[in-house]
């Protein structure tokens, strides 16, 4: 038999942080009839964008990132704000944190960051034809350099151990799934 | 000039949770010198395994997550216990879950889950030659169900949104670069 849901027995809201509230729920197993508590990261979607120009270079960026304490080389990305849609947030996210604007933005899917414990989806764009517009717009929290690279040598980046970052590496897959053909004959 | 790492002010572990411990730092920044606090969650690291057959099946598990309170469809997985290697907890994860047995295990590679506020990594495992050995040993957490696929089926399932977990994305993509090198070429 196919797993079922379990059903919900309580749930309460422990704290509220910047990007998510901890929430506890009590939920009971439709196999085993036994109730657990289960931690949940209630989170607003995310989004993250591949940006790329008309030559063929994506517009990576290098950033400090405060839960590995490591330097990471990612691309642009944020959180959906209140009143935004994943579009308009994904427009802001690449040119606050690169300076750069495109002319179209494709959505080439959503993920589940971590369907065990966060409840929100991370929505890809591929920007197309960027140019640089403006300088960045960086807050307080964000120290970030942009770094030109080209689209080929982006699985050379992912196989060295130089691009780590587990949604970048989820949208550069939809990507190539999208725009490379022979992959989806495989 | 390249970002630099944050001065770390303040590290105070919050509240232990089942599969990680809340932790806030306080830190500053290098290039504008204000403090800011980072809530942090403090993992072990995961491991995530594609079992594949002689015959070019792949082993794919249903099992029901509390996040999104949604079934899914993943690969096994689960977390790297105190005493365990990467590769040990691959191969326990994937007997438990599925009931198969690898002849070979290859590591390829691994992943930070979210480098912003997790601090693990998650080791990808391609699990060669897999037979069923036994049935499942599930907790009373899991409700899991086994689903063989054909390796060709996993980019349309994932295009069509039926696979939607980043870390099983991201875990495939090691898989297709490594042994479908007409993705090196790109």
């Amino acid at each position: 038999m196919p797993p079922k849901p379990w059903k919900v027995l309580s749930t309460q809201v422990n704290k509220s942080f910047r990007i998510f509230n901890l929430r506890t729920d009590r939920a009971y197993s439709p196999r085993t009839r036994a109730a657990h508590d289960f931690y949940i990261l209630e989170s607003t979607d995310w989004v993250n964008v591949i940006p790329v120009t008309a030559q063929g270079e994506v517009i990576l960026i290098r950033q400090y990132r405060h839960g590995t304490r490591e330097v990471t080389l990612e691309i642009p990305g944020g959180i959906v704000e209140p009143g935004d849609t994943p579009e308009t947030a994904a427009r802001r996210e690449l040119v606050e944190e690169t300076g750069f604007k495109a002319r179209e933005m494709v959505l080439l899917g959503s993920v589940h960051p971590n369907p065990a414990f966060l409840t929100n989806r991370c929505f890809t764009y591929l920007a197309g034809d960027v140019v640089r517009v403006q300088t960045q717009e960086q807050d307080d929290k964000e120290d970030i350099e942009v770094e030109v690279r080209s689209l080929e040598e982006i699985p050379r980046l992912i196989r060295q151990g130089e691009i780590t970052h587990a949604l970048v590496l989820a949208a550069f897959y939809r990507y190539y799934l999208e725009y490379l053909p022979h992959l989806k004959a495989v």
